[in-house]
């Protein structure tokens, strides 16, 4: 997180089989079309002999185009087995939210990505219920009511499916968006959608998780920010936090304390996405913070 | 927590039914005996209509001594429901400790209790390992070795409960003690017998909570202090805390970073315990940090 | 804070010289008046040889009308030498903010006083800079334009203070409001003007913190939430937390992450402050959290 | 941090001007003589334009011996004008520790280097107070009492010198050492003679510093790890941490909480110079925590 990284640049993220050498091969490739690193992290998982590096190259510095570059890469790549991307930093992401009745974790990315301080784009939102609408239309960001009746979800679900397609989302962000997403768009999504879970997991999986904290008595309660994946709060972690409560603190306390967790976790992983910060493997995450 | 506590002082304990009135019946009671309160806590639970209270009193400026006043204070505490403890703080508790081989928490008690911090006896020590002998010893602590074999452990467990009544303790504290506690120690000990589990409870109950948080790829690991009952890790919490990790982190780091969090959390639940802060109702603590 | 507590009620609070049967004396007064304890705090500052005291009661359990008791009461105060301040907490304060070009500070208070969560009216909204009128009016709060002209003040701060004035305001919110607070209007709000500083005070008093904490390399910067006096930056201390930093954070990270930390800072001592927890004496506070 | 960083490695550190390719030249450097990478960090300072990088390089993929490999890096470091360090790991540096009258730090270092989980030798602790000799020898430490005496410190200093260099230390630590280290030492020792102070400085420079956070009625206290400078208390930060504290806390409070933080700040400080993980640039850090 530089000055710098604020300039034009490029974010190449790979991951692939470790080997002797394999940083020097994609430095030495980078710095024979004149690229700058900006900032640059990798991590060997000695373990697993899992080799993982993200680049951020500085644009102007760089003498193919992007294409070019991209194509010669792709070689280099393939030799090596990599999963890799490559993006140009001045094309926002397409981020679409889809929320519920509770307004904390979508007010705090609108006012992020109003002041300039998340960025990507945000085609739309989504909702099952309508008290949010004049919220994000003061945004000028479109509002799209979807209904969810409990009796069959199917017809609901295609709908949104089709918003979310419709404005070609890159990511979708779930902020405390209060169903469970169908697996076809799990699956379409995967390692794109977001979702805030209002404890630390693995602790007090599934529904009502304040009620089970207070009940349980824990001193400390917390939010994750996972991908989502067929299997319920069950997927890769990308960022948790807790805070301290006592037994002072009734349901709706935890509640009220909660949602500040909530949202900052929420912004911090969806940060962390949109930055290519996040690597997936199997269901954990690196994520290069700094 | 104040300088004057350091003075001798009486702590007195009660939590009883929710009426209107209570915090004026006892504070009198202690006025009217001339007994100035140093420090003084109290909370209602308005949902289950219950009241807590603790408060420290001055032993230099109770009139009657602290017999009389006890005998005086039982007839208000019958006419109130109370469950009510009266300690003399003078008179350190003795506490008994259990180890096993790693030597941290115990290490941590050890320094706590010889520079004057943490106020109580220790008795002795019971590990079934030798190792932490010497260590122990060093303290001027008895140290009795009592090896607990798989196949039949009654024998061991019988050794060890003599040991402890014979010690007479009043607390019994796990310092890492990788044996289950029979179920008799456990009632005999209820609200006695402090634990501290290697992880943010109810997250990972059981065995191998570290490389459990490593499989699941949690970006926090911690722990929790608690009282022991019969069921496993199930026990009223009394304090826990949590440090972040991240995937540079295998099994071992965090056995490492969690050692930390460990010591200092069954030392702060310790603390608390042995300075009457905690008051266990159900499966579920009040514990008054200040 | 209880369930019960959002249930109609009223605030005692009470600071005095300390002495045996204080907390007898006020809770015996209250008691005797049919008055339940919501929620109860008191600290005896045994150095200082003062008292301090916060009861919360239920208003439909107090026999006599507010003011008789009000009145009733003030005679005990008299006689114990206690400041002292009782609030129906049905009357929402009428709270002015005051921000300059900066908008998270507000937006978060205003997200959370239209959530419900900031128990307040919100008379209106002062700025000297135009930028965050839509976002104020949106709310349906009067928002008022008084530059401040380098050269001379006086006009603009007479200007601004007429209007806190006409409003009402009971407390006054500098919400990252730039511009030093002239004396006169220090000493009519003495306790109820409240301003976040970036940075962890005392470190970095005065201009550009992010900037000197940048140089001197700190590892944590923080924010700092405190009653504004004459003394800037010297005023009582209400709350204050901090977030980690590093070698890879430069200027404008720590501007970036510090606004999580100056929003959440300010909210809390605002929240601390409305709900009558924060009592000052001398240049310190006693901050009664739960 | 991995389990094969615990198998021999090599340590590489450099700092150099920014260049495009200086990854890909160290890198390459590194696997045209079979180096495995178990840990590479680097970072770039774009507004100094100054580069960073911290290699941990399997010893037995490594084809040359250390000497040979040391000699060929030679040439390529000093064609791009680095500064640089190259360790082998199963070398354990010499820390000499200094000492007063408060203990914990020092039990806490000597507990950690006893049970393996501070890896390097300890060839001796120094005090100007006789107290801590038996916790020094228990552990088979030799420990040398240098008393200062006020008047004139001039001959103590020379004579703690003189065994510092007897016993060649690599690094000193100031654990609570309560005296002002003498500049020619400083200056001997630059970057390898770390003092824990007891505040979050920039905070509380200087003496005292609970008394005056006391004092000044902050909601945090700290502590501060970093290299001694001939500018007390303003030389490089290395860690810094915090602890929550409130107005029940005294002056005494203050000190027994802020312990904890001083031993847990100092012992990852430490942990990280020992590890070659700082680098410092002027009077700032580079900390590759991971």
């Amino acid at each position: 997180m530089n000055d710098a990284q604020r300039l034009p640049s490029y974010t190449l993220v790979i991951s692939c089989p470790d080997k002797v050498g394999i940083v020097a091969a994609v430095s030495q490739f980078v710095a024979d079309r004149g690229g700058s690193l900006i900032e640059s992290n990798h991590h060997t998982d000695v373990n697993q002999g899992w080799f993982y590096m993200r680049n951020v190259i500085s644009a102007s510095s760089l003498q193919p185009g992007l294409d070019q570059f991209r194509e010669e890469f792709a070689a280099l790549a393939a030799a090596h087995d990599m999963s890799w991307n490559l993006r140009d930093n001045s094309e926002l992401q397409r981020v679409v939210i889809l929320a519920s009745h509770a307004s904390h974790c979508l007010a705090d990315i609108l006012h992020r990505w109003k002041s300039g301080d998340m960025a990507c784009q945000i085609p739309c939102v989504i909702s099952n219920h309508e008290n949010l609408r004049s919220m994000v239309e003061w945004h000028v960001i479109p509002f799209h009511y979807v209904p969810v009746p409990k009796e069959d979800k199917t017809e609901a679900f295609r709908q949104m499916a089709d918003i979310v397609r419709r404005h070609r989302a890159e990511t979708i962000v779930l902020a405390r968006y209060m169903q469970i997403i169908p697996p076809e768009l799990c699956t379409e999504y995967a390692g794109k959608l977001i979702n805030i879970h209002h404890s630390f997991l693995p602790s007090f999986i599934g529904a009502n998780p304040y009620l089970r904290a207070y009940e349980r008595g824990v001193k400390l309660i917390g939010a994750t920010c996972h991908y989502v994946t067929e299997d319920l709060d069950e997927g890769p972690i990308i960022e948790q936090d807790v805070i301290r409560v006592n037994h002072s603190c009734d349901k709706d306390d935890l509640v009220r304390l909660g949602r500040d967790v909530e949202q900052d976790v929420l912004s911090r992983g969806l940060r962390y996405h949109l930055e290519d910060r996040v690597i997936v493997r199997g269901n954990k995450t690196v994520v290069f913070t700094s």
